[in-house]
């Protein structure tokens, strides 16, 4: 195992300590680095927490900030937060307008969520994402795995939340941009969790994983790589046949690389999806490339579709400020 | 090779198009992707070129956009941009306040931006950085290496010509920089070239390159991978001496990714390298941690230092809108 690191056990407390030094303008550690909140909390609006396993930075705590997460738990690699880190940090940032919590749908993710949803004593409410069209079941959820998606989920009801929105509308916009989105994803290599040491999965020099999940869950097969074009015509089939064939409309579309593909792959990967979207007659009028969503540094890519109307551009446009999102 | 391709031949073009299209808010790609320039041109200030070979991204052309670069030229992969190109961007976005070339110290770079800057007919300067303090001479240049230390370089330069600077003090100003500033890197594993096919140099299983250059040139040792501390420890240290072990005073601490190096490893090593410097006596004022100066998918990380001052620190702060760096 080739990493950057002091120790397996130390490794997340001390990477949280660089993270936290490093934007400290904009976020704050909460204490034994249970969560991760932001600097200047939003007064009186609903508070947005999310989390979920390390692993997958700048996801969660990265997207912490102004039009954002109000505060983000880290589990540690590839494991649920606790439902005490939950609890503290809803305690931390939640007011009398509530907290919104928003979890990707894996089963230790929902079910430490839901623990902590019943001991906080403020009101709150639950959006489940759940975006990869790759599997019905996984060896790590029940139902369809919550992926890339979860990051145009925080965007768009983060900017709803900084203009006022209350705690129920919330809830039902994240639920309503869940549905418009769907992900899938390809691995070209595994990962390796440090404390397994070894990587999750093996791949032939030539095979990839098509539907790959962001912790090396297996996908729907594995095939021998081929081209971008090919790749991404799967992908965008996947997710447009989930769609029922959209025949028209605008897109967000968002190529997000797991972590060990560079820049000039995925900007080439969006590419052939954005030719694929455009000849199917819907009109790529949002875009997001880059690492954001990772499985620590495996290499492939997830493609993420979200249907857009006037209402959820405008709240996609609106001003964010996080370490790793800003416009 | 494992890479999202359709060909080698057409990787650089299709991903320029996607680079383009995904950021077409920001910038154009010129004639026969030639070079990529702002989207709106900054009317009567000194215009900002630079240009490299291709692998770096998102540098340079992820570096263009307000209170940055005006123009990039990509070269092909790990190869220098021709004069032509860097002469018809300078042409599209040069005015009478004149253009100002930033080049990265590589044999191929140099001459292509001197022919061009001969060729070129309006008022010109070049500023040339040699940041990287492995290697006095590589096997690719003459003289020290021009490393990630460019980005900096380009930011402060830029913030400076958005304000107005005349052509002589931005040269000054490049010159300036680039003398504060060090930078060092470390490769666990190699990149790909996709013209060649197979990895450009070979590393064991528990073995690392220190001093590495962002071609996967060799560096000053090859040694077992030891802890994330131990190797901060050499790197901060060579940097340090190099800079005559400064007692006090702010420093910019850049930890950047080679491609293939998650987030959670980058802050990991972002925490070593901050809390080395301050034992030294310094204060790591401002903080840039990703992967913005990459190999390809190379897996390792590189450290850069810039002695700040109230002057530098208030064009690294100055508002910046580009593909990949923003504030």
């Amino acid at each position: 195992m080739k990493k950057l690191i002091n120790s397996v056990d130390t490794m997340l407390a001390e990477s949280l300590d660089g993270f936290a030094a490093a934007h400290a303008d904009i976020v704050v550690l909460g204490p034994e680095r249970k969560f991760v909140r932001r600097r200047s909390p939003g007064s009186a609006k609903v508070a947005l927490i999310s989390g979920g396993g390390s692993g997958h930075e700048p996801l969660h705590a990265g997207f912490v900030g102004t039009g954002m997460l109000d505060a983000a738990c880290p589990g540690q690699i590839f494991t649920s937060p606790t439902p005490d880190q939950i609890v503290e940090a809803a305690t931390a940032v939640g007011g009398k307008a509530g907290v919104l919590f928003i979890v990707k749908n894996y089963a230790g993710d929902c079910m430490n969520f839901e623990m902590a949803a019943e001991v906080f004593e403020g009101p709150a409410a639950t959006v489940v994402t759940n975006d990869d069209v790759a599997v019905e079941k996984s060896t790590h959820s029940t139902g369809r795995r919550g992926v890339a998606g979860t990051l145009v989920v925080e965007k768009i009801v983060g900017a709803a939340a900084e203009k006022g929105m209350d705690l129920k509308s919330c809830a039902e916009l994240g639920t309503e941009v869940n549905a418009r989105t769907r992900s899938i994803g390809v691995a070209l290599t595994s990962c390796t969790v440090p404390a397994a040491g070894t990587p999750t999965f093996t791949l032939g020099a030539d095979e990839m994983e098509m539907g790959v999940g962001i912790h090396g869950e297996p996908g729907r097969r594995r095939v021998n790589l081929s081209s971008a074009e090919i790749i991404a015509s799967e992908m965008v089939n996947a997710i447009l046949t989930d769609l029922d064939h959209p025949a028209s409309g605008d897109v967000l579309l968002f190529v997000n690389g797991f972590g060990g593909t560079p820049a000039l792959e995925l900007y080439l990967m969006y590419n052939s999806a954005r030719r694929i979207l455009e000849k199917r007659g819907l009109v790529v009028s949002r875009s997001l490339v880059g690492s954001y969503v990772t499985s620590l540094e495996m290499a492939g890519c997830s493609i993420t579709v979200t249907l857009l109307d006037a209402k959820l551009t405008a709240f996609w446009d609106d001003h964010v400020h996080t370490a790793a999102l800003r416009w």
